[in-house]
């Protein structure tokens, strides 16, 4: 296995990234040095992942709070900045939890934020290996022997801060030599699948294939994975769950086959004021992204695309919640404060 | 409305189609010389759809006997040439049955297989028809006013000889002036839902979305759509349905949204001899169809890809099959010989 991965640090003057975009070409690094930076960077995506935007969010406040020292930001100013940091992507509740969790300190000064912000940073990490624990356990304890996984968009340390959500299960499973083989989404319109995951997954040995959307639930049903593991950008309190277009496909067919789907995420995902997935709002994207490919159209000229970034699972359809905490199932008919006996931590 | 598209036809010589391949960008017309020529416009999806294999497979024998009277050919080498045809695509039930349906000919020389070749592919512009105005009476049956479908892969004039199976409903309900919009799965890898039905809906002045395979699922969810019609590649004799990848998916989503799922197919592409889904010969296609684009790699090199051609929908997730003869309802429980009343031709 490689060093781990640590997609995303504070300079002293900017947040330094690896550019997403880029991958699984070259491994590129850029330089955030203001809000606007910022911002653009988590718009077109070289930022993402929910618990990295939630750390990015928090760091977000500093690089606003730096920014705004050095150009003389009058207060008023550097809070819409904030807000700006804030609501630069409506689904992903964590961009929103990040800066929330800092900007009390804001008075304090930057040095006081700037040490809760790295806190988050730090608190991922763990935070990713516990899920990681959690989400083994309970997989080990109703799958039999070598365990084969499919899993949809990208949930690994390029996802969050070092480790991953749903690839941080994977990667646990894979560390207890109880990985056969991974199935990726390619996950279109944006590939985070065959770019990042396929990436993440290359660099750790984990033998895997890349596949088109289309195929995931027929891979399912032809019984060829035992369980599925996505990540989430937004749980509702009610365990409804938004993530990347295309994850209600795969529940639906691991409801089908009869197969776990399971949901990973920190707890800071979960946003009990939105009470159910219908009051998740889904950000809807650009057609260039589903119309044209490398700067050539695949779709006729004037041909409009319908391009939701996200889709909403409804709990029903869950089979299990994995976070810090422990493991919620409220496919199996349980709210979710209930905790898996014996694999709550 | 446009004129009607041809895309097949007999040249004296040759097999004079369009280059499927290279569209939306080009509308461009190939020449068939040869076995070979033919064999590998089938493998590489410059022709391609269901029925218009069938009629490409007819005419196919055609071309082999030209071809063979040109170059001296005994009859074993014709015998073996004709076989070549037949099973250029394993999972097309259609290119074998159109090579069936005039290989008893070839012994009266070839204006007479040329000739029942002809028929078929005027059969097939007569069928499309019928099929489109079979599935139009069962969807106006069950839908009040406008007409919103999802439609998976290409199953126009560019998979057929003329209008089109799915899309020939399409078209239909079109005509009737009740259709609102269609939204088209994109289909990767080859995106034939995006190239080719979107040039074909954007010809007519249909108005329509492309979409992420992946997104569909949430498109049916959502209630955006009031119906999802397919083609087939072959429909088992229980009514399992195999199609492009990505189709059970969509009618996973139908089955839980509670909308109609429908298959659009001449009884040709109903195979009695195989008894279920689990007896179709699904298609692998190449790694570089998946994990790559234009020539680069959109995963990293080493990375392998899962590439199945086709997937089966099993019949109890089909709401009604669609053929020339009437509308069978399989998901509805009943057997494939049952035909709704009034809507049976």
């Amino acid at each position: 296995m490689s060093e781990p991965l640590r997609p995303i640090e504070w300079t002293g003057t900017s947040i330094r990234v690896i550019d997403q975009t880029v991958l699984p070409g070259r491994l590129v690094r850029i330089n955030l040095d203001t809000v606007d930076d910022l911002v653009d960077a988590i718009v077109r995506l070289a930022v993402r992942g929910a618990p990295q935007l939630g750390a990015i969010g928090a760091l977000g406040v500093v690089l606003a709070m730096v920014q705004g020292k050095r150009e003389g930001w009058a207060p008023d100013r550097l809070a819409s900045e904030i807000v700006r940091v804030r609501d630069a992507r409506p689904t992903a509740v964590n961009l929103a939890w990040g800066v929330d969790r800092v900007s009390p300190l804001v008075p304090q000064g930057i040095e006081a934020v700037l040490v809760a912000a790295q806190g988050i940073v730090d608190e991922d990490e763990r935070i990713n290996h516990e899920i990681g624990r959690h989400g083994a356990d309970w997989i080990q304890a109703r799958v039999a022997g070598n365990v084969r996984v499919l899993t949809h968009c990208n949930t690994g340390a390029l996802a969050t801060t070092e480790w991953g959500t749903a690839l941080g299960i994977i990667r646990e499973l894979h560390a207890r030599g109880v990985l056969e083989v991974v199935f990726a989404d390619e996950t279109r319109p944006l590939l985070q699948g065959a770019r990042l995951t396929a990436w993440e997954l290359a660099q750790d040995g984990i033998p895997h294939f890349v596949q088109a959307d289309g195929a995931a639930a027929s891979t399912i049903l032809r019984h060829l994975v035992d369980v599925a593991i996505i990540g989430a950008d937004r749980i509702a309190a009610n365990g409804d769950t938004a993530n990347k277009i295309g994850s209600v496909g795969v529940a639906l067919a691991c409801k089908d086959a009869g197969i776990p789907f399971i949901v990973a995420a920190p707890e800071s995902t979960v946003d009990m004021a939105t009470a159910s997935g219908d009051d998740i709002q889904i950000e809807m994207r650009g057609d260039e992204e589903v119309v044209n490919w490398g700067g050539i159209r695949t779709a006729p000229e004037g041909t409009r695309a319908h391009n939701p970034a996200f889709d909403v699972t409804p709990a029903r359809l869950i089979s299990a919640i994995v976070t810090e905490q422990g493991v919620l199932e409220p496919g199996f008919g349980q709210v979710p404060e209930h905790r898996t006996a014996g694999v709550a931590g």
